[in-house]
């Protein structure tokens, strides 16, 4: 009997991986393929096209595909398209589900953003299984969040809802990506941090093992091994980052009223150092009729393929509605 | 033939008002009674059914009654609750739909809070007849919001969502009646307009015709009044309200991508004067891809029964789902 499975696929600036996936996170194969080889867009999904099915095969099952997921930077739900990825050789907008419906044919294909896909991943797989109103906070390079409301993801009139790291926290703040200045991104991710380890060896004195990496060398994960021999300007760029991160979910709170907010990513790893900063001041800032209700979880999927069940999540989703 | 309507309620802090209303917005009757006359809840929705009952005998109609939709301070959706309004007699958690559901038997009852009535009154009858999308934002005494995502109201998990009102704006800011400071509403409401002329009258000192006005004599209206006059301080008040609105306006549009947001009640009658920066501010403070996207529209059913009408277009949005 051929198994009922979907092909989630997480396309990131340097990889795409897929995997094929049951409806309850079983993942039969797994595998990537590069994605910044490809200039253009037509031989990337003609080798994904190729892998995929090679994949197949070599798992040695019958599969009964049902659909494809795919969560890529910028991706638009309603339209299908990853729209001016920053991260990606492609310009300008690209109608990718359509695109690759051209390879797999009849085949229902739903795109969106990574942080959309995280939370999906975490309601059909993860910690939000049994929750109908929860925030995904992705804090990797930079801040991504999805929305769910009543048990639908808030994708807003037109795909882009959810962009929670580009509100501004500090007037004239960091340089953003986007264009702005002191974006939540520009602080509360794994690239925010760094930047506040920066900050603070500049301005205090204190000894720290951080002194001797430079700035293109330095990671979250060096800043977290750091946190855990005491470091004080380790521990201090924890504090600072969630003291702002916190604040910025009091708001989102205040405008979705979740029930829970997942961290999610490479500075979510950090444990306590980053989520007891972050609850504490969220919890000053929240209005009292919130006050002591919001969890605040580490992602109930954080492993190796989290990203690819996540597409997955959005496809089984989507074929369930 | 008999007419099918519902009846919308409005409670507020001194009078409740009503009307029957039919799915075309047609309203048929309308009074009010004292809410503020009734130190408990029993005798109010005695007094209530009683009014509601003779306002339809007198109407000289006959109606098929369909249900009945209620707008309240700290109306809670999903329990059908009023929950320690502080502008209300009745205090701690009052079941208002099942004590309203003994005088009006067998009868739909739905009640939510003002602004998330208001945004429904816009959706069933305003301006947002077409959209799935959008926030309405209320400012009268404070600043409520209701915001609407693919078509249904955001009450998140406790039917408390929407509280735009809270989100802080200037920490350690002015104090506010939720017992925090620096809300939104502290700034952007009638009263907070009138906290920001006092402000200014300390701080300048130009010549202004709302020197002569004292504190509890001031109103939105007044404001407005002087800034068609040219008035120096108004100007520069509402100039300050709109850039703090616009703002935290940016900031909600960040999350929930909406396609307009209306702005409603008493200080939103002061047009161009609370437009023009409110829009200015908003766009300044918005990600690229929401640049130049977002509507900033005045209420499409502001007029002396918007809350009734907003009741009412609760109860038929659910008796259409």
């Amino acid at each position: 009997m051929s198994i009922k499975a979907v092909i989630g696929i997480d396309i990131g600036g340097t990889f795409t991986k897929y995997g094929g996936v049951d409806r309850g996170g079983r993942t039969y194969f797994e595998n990537s393929i590069s994605t910044d080889r490809h200039p253009d867009v037509e031989s990337y999904l003609k080798a994904l096209h190729k892998a995929v099915t090679v994949s197949i095969e070599e798992s040695g099952e019958s599969f009964d595909i049902q659909g494809i997921g795919i969560g890529a930077p910028n991706g638009n739900y309603y339209n299908g398209t990853i729209e001016y990825a920053p991260n990606l050789n492609w310009k300008g907008i690209i109608n990718l589900t359509e695109m690759l419906g051209k390879y797999f044919k009849q085949m229902p294909i739903v795109l969106t953003n990574d942080a959309n896909a995280a939370a999906l991943g975490e309601m059909v797989y993860g910690g939000a299984k049994n929750m109908k109103n929860f925030i995904v906070v992705t804090l990797g390079t930079g801040l991504g969040s999805g929305i769910v409301a009543d048990g639908k993801v808030v994708y807003g009139h037109d795909g882009f809802a959810g962009e929670l790291g580009h509100v501004i926290v500090i007037e004239n703040g960091r340089q953003c990506g986007c264009g702005n200045r002191g974006c939540l991104e520009t602080y509360a991710s794994a690239t925010g941090i760094k930047r506040t380890v920066f900050e603070l060896l500049a301005k205090r004195t204190d000894k720290s093992r951080l002194r001797s990496i430079c700035f293109q060398d330095m990671t979250a994960k060096l800043i977290y091994e750091a946190a855990l021999e005491k470091d004080p300007i380790a521990l201090e760029a924890f504090e600072y980052t969630g003291e702002i991160l916190g604040k910025k979910l009091a708001e989102a709170v205040a405008i979705t009223s979740p029930e829970a907010i997942f961290l999610f990513g490479g500075l979510a790893k950090s444990g306590d150092f980053i989520f007891m900063p972050t609850k504490a001041s969220m919890e000053k800032h929240l209005l009292n009729i919130y006050k002591n209700k919001v969890k605040l979880l580490p992602s109930g999927i954080e492993d190796k393929n989290t990203a690819v069940l996540g597409a997955a999540g959005l496809i089984w989703n989507e074929l369930i509605d």
